[in-house]
């Protein structure tokens, strides 16, 4: 992906209400202690072809279980996602097997639809049942306040450490029809690579809309196109977590339809916005003072230069350092070298900001005041170059800081 | 290795001077900028056998190649080990290998032996070049220093970040002769697990020593051994540095001779010297205040287990979690299911202390209290049964502090 598309608009706050025939809410339903909204709702008025992905990690919560049982159930056909925070209903057994089917009905029965159609996802405390009644209360309370206005709303209730909501939003002109293609994502900790490429990770939840028609087998193709480069290349903390999920609903609305011709031009949208809401779970990792861009440029495979970026973009060596704005160029080299990717360290070229600091086998530490001067800053790129190839990987991160271990340490108490 | 042999006597204070026929000294030469004792020479008076294991990162530093070569080109046969703190002598180009060159020539000079005979190590920051001048006038000054009592002065002056020396020190008895085992390490940040199981991990510098006559090849096997379930077994932050390095000399001066029929016990009290070191490093780790035993048991094999084992003890979650006294086990299972390893998660039982939270695919929280208090000791041990066999790993770790995060951020200011 080579960034947005020249002939679409910039992604603005506008989010997952924004598109033609969608409405969003966010309603306290108390399932956290405080008065703090914890319940989402996003409803397509017509049946939305829909496509998602889902942590791989081997322990999975009951409504990333659920939701894919649905979404085959269903055909890919969906009307809305239920959304708790406050909560993972994770390592719950039959129970929170059987309460995340309860969130689905209970929805279904207030839009008339099959169960099936109706997705859910929860994020919070893992091993904790849901606290039922307040679900039950908080489900019809949020369909009352079903807005095309309270996607804001809907972006709080998702929240859980973020210290602010993630929305965003963008056009695009198809065929004389403005299709708007908007979202809203959270994720704070927990965030972090699965082993496999081109999945999602981290105790991230995305949910975007379209009005857009768009075939469901073409929506999961771009779906997952757009997911690889920006959810699949954040890292807060190296964690996956058992719940992440990434939902795509295309409704039609706009009476615009996406085929071959317009996949491209969809699709670099469609990245924009995951690309938008990605950096904003960067932006408000836990902890964070610094978005950090690392680029693995020069290596012999995509594979390689993916690996190597992750490793560096997750080495707690590397992070603190930029926390404390020091330009310690040797642990990036270090941690390329441990990476297990192919390269000669006495090829390699190691950069902070514009300052090259080690290149043709020997330090430039004299150069280390103009980079630890750049550091000062709150967006920071960092670069190897291994000196092995071609192909280059850009990953996102964010600095380490004392304030990521107060809050884990913390995080239940 | 199921522990030290019940012949041996418990592990000391004594360290890598007890052993016969060995001397050390620290002295201060001035690399670090306080007065601390920065310089160390360990000398064997007869030339003895040696084994080693580095780094298997890419990115080596030059005492480690240069100590490669010398042990190629010496057969194995060593008389002393040099070793300064406050600078690793890594990515600095040729002048950093004509520098560890020199580091091995002048000490060979006063030793009036070749040059391969000695062996190179440091540790401090990457990618500056060595004082030349300091570590020119203090190898003679640690070489007038050399003495049997000058143990506790060597492991000083390897020190870096680690808030304590590390020494351990134990006998045997073979064929009627006591055969002396004692080393030092040092290590407390970048120490973390090499991909390659077997192989020793992390910023981390031991030097063991003894009195035993072991043929170089059953010496090499006794170090690998011992190494696998030790050094290899333990992690800080998971990054594996440029210049780890294991060394031991095996000098006969006790008289006794291990062959096959003693080699059983002298890996276990081989075993029990470095595993005392290695959890020494552990607790001394960066910003530690709880030593963490992570055992994963019920693995398809111990690949499985040692991987499942060192991604929990890696992962910041759960290392912060355990530092806030927070039994959130769930980081645990969440941990294992990302790990890349087999098992159903149905079939998993989670434990903290004695305590089981999570078996039988449901959670027991309500034993969250009772896990809350143990956590509240110094000595903590996690377990995750995956139920999908029978082998198992233990991996060592602590706690991730704030104080971590002080160390690393500010490590060169």
């Amino acid at each position: 992906m080579s960034g947005p598309s020249t002939s679409s608009s910039p992604a603005s706050a506008a989010g997952v209400a924004t598109a033609k025939g969608f409405r969003a809410a966010g309603v306290s339903a108390g399932i956290k202690t405080t008065a703090k909204l914890d319940l989402a709702l996003i409803v397509s008025d017509t049946p939305a072809n829909a496509a998602a992905m889902f942590t791989r990690n081997k322990v999975q919560a009951a409504p990333v279980l659920v939701s894919k049982q649905h979404l085959a159930k269903s055909g890919g056909v969906v009307r809305a996602v239920v959304v708790n925070s406050g909560c993972a209903n994770a390592c719950t057994g039959d129970i929170g097997m059987a309460d995340a089917e309860t969130m689905a009905s209970e929805t279904a029965k207030l839009l008339g639809c099959p169960a099936e159609q109706v997705l859910v996802a929860s994020t919070g405390v893992i091993g904790v049942n849901l606290p039922m009644d307040k679900i039950k209360s908080g489900i019809p309370q949020a369909f009352v306040a079903l807005s095309n206005a309270h996607g804001p709303q809907a972006a709080q209730a998702i929240m859980t450490t973020d210290p602010f909501p993630k929305e965003s939003c963008i056009t695009i002109v198809v065929g004389g029809k403005t299709v708007t293609i908007g979202g809203m994502a959270k994720g704070s900790g927990m965030i972090g690579p699965d082993m496999a490429p081109a999945l999602p990770s981290a105790t991230m939840l995305a949910f975007v809309t379209t009005d857009a028609a768009v075939p469901q087998w073409l929506l999961n193709r771009a779906l997952t196109e757009a997911v690889d480069d920006t959810f699949n290349a954040i890292t807060v903390d190296g964690d996956t977590s058992t719940n992440d999920a990434v939902v795509i609903m295309a409704n039609g609305a706009s009476g615009a339809t996406i085929g071959d011709g317009e996949y491209a031009q969809f699709t670099k949208a469609l990245y924009t916005v995951c690309l938008d809401l990605a950096l904003g779970i960067v932006r408000g990792g836990e902890g964070a003072t610094k978005l950090v861009t690392v680029t693995v440029s020069g290596a012999a495979s995509s594979a390689d230069a993916r690996q190597a970026a992750k490793a560096i973009a997750n080495s707690l060596l590397v992070k603190t350092a930029i926390h404390g704005g020091d330009p310690n160029w040797g642990r990036l080299l270090a941690v390329a070298g441990r990476a297990g990717v192919a390269f000669d360290p006495d090829r390699a070229k190691v950069t902070i900001g514009s300052t090259v600091l080690f290149t043709d086998g020997r330090p430039y530490d004299d150069r280390a005041p103009e980079a630890a001067a750049y550091l000062k800053g709150k967006d920071i790129a960092v670069g190897v170059d291994l000196g092995a190839g071609t192909a280059e990987s850009t990953v996102w991160t964010c600095d380490l800081s004392a304030e990521y271990v107060r809050i884990n340490a913390d995080y239940r108490t």
